[in-house]
């Protein structure tokens, strides 16, 4: 990072960064506690997370706001503010990716509440969420570390994720079919692995907003070769 | 907006609102032709929407460039700033319309393609996107008068359509249960609704995004009540 006359920027900026990993801990332990309470067929802890959610777009719009106030006082030049853009990119994903695990949790209640015919065992929506998380976990650190590598390994493991979700989808439809009764659970499970599945996808955009950050190369949109070597090149 | 001493600037901001409307134009017409092309099953077309998508992404990565850049010449203040970062959030909800556009026309070609036994006429996917393309075209008119009205009007737009997605749900379900070979047609039908209604959700940002270059106050997450009084409030 460049480097300012002033030690107060330098603090203030420092204290964004660690308010985005604290909200990134949040969002986290969402995903975790949704899953894990979808698992126990727990709904007291499921409507928690339906709460919790308001607390994940609390810190969006504060950290946000902080933003805002820094670049109008302080003016940064290149390398900072590349940060704090990165930093409003990175939670609005952060935010969405709290939205989604809500889904999770509110599919699930629905599930429990409304279903007297067969609860599924969820074995796939727990595979996928553990992946999920752990994207979610790297590209926090990545975001941390300022480490370019995550986005290649992110772009690859949100690739098995898609693949996850398309056997998923495929393993429901075979269910449906052996079994009309089982449609309407069969939609709510599905639209919990698409939850999922844009969690990975939000993921991957963070760990390329920190390649943003670091080389000042936009790499979202480019083929996944060209993605590589702007991330790898100085 | 503020007064600026220098018309170079002036120049500039207004450069990046006009094209952001031009982005918006892009998307609205990938909403369009999708729906067109699905209605009369036109997969040439489909796949024209699929392709068409990298060029709304171009235009995204584009003008967050010359937004950064703006920032780090002019160092705007208060007002010209919040515009800035207003167009940062748009144009990500823009590219994410587009993202959505482009999956209608998806899910489309595989319907066209793959099914042998019965294509719907799709007459509530097509109400639904007539829904979400005048949310859109509304967003993006308040973008350009800085029109506060629109957030309120686009919040009980977006209701109407969540609700129109339930009710396409369950039609969905009754007809897969009713004859279970529509049932993959079906699922891809529903994603296609899906995407229409997520599509609303980003208008909607869209809308509060003008409140907060307007009004400087970010309504995204409060309760509907608050949103109106902090809109209308001066």
């Amino acid at each position: 990072m460049a480097e300012h006359t002033s030690k107060q920027f330098d603090l203030e900026l420092e204290s964004i960064r660690t308010r985005v990993l604290q909200m990134g801990g949040l969002v986290e332990q969402q995903i975790r506690a949704a899953t894990e309470a979808l698992m126990a067929g727990d709904i007291e802890r499921l409507q928690k997370v339906v709460d919790q959610d308001a607390q994940v777009n609390a810190m969006e719009v504060s950290i946000d706001d902080d933003c805002t106030h820094i670049i109008a006082r302080r003016q940064p030049a290149a390398g900072d503010l590349r940060m704090i853009i990165a930093v409003i990119k990175t939670i609005t994903d952060l935010e969405r990716i709290g939205d989604e695990a809500q889904k999770i949790a509110r599919m699930g209640k629905t599930i429990y509440q409304t279903e007297r015919y067969q609860v599924p065992r969820f074995r796939e929506i727990r595979k996928m969420s553990d992946v999920a998380l752990g994207m979610v976990r790297r590209a926090l650190d990545a975001f941390a570390r300022m480490d370019v590598s995550a986005a290649e390994e992110l772009e690859r493991e949100d690739r098995r994720l898609d693949d996850d979700f398309n056997a998923e989808l495929r393993q429901l439809i075979t269910f449906m079919m052996e079994d009309p009764r089982t449609i309407s659970m069969s939609i709510d499970t599905l639209f919990m692995a698409k939850a999922i599945e844009r969690i990975g996808d939000h993921a991957t955009n963070i760990s390329e907003y920190v390649v943003y950050l670091v080389k000042g190369t936009d790499i979202r949109h480019l083929p996944p070769e060209a993605k590589l070597s702007a991330a790898s090149g100085s």
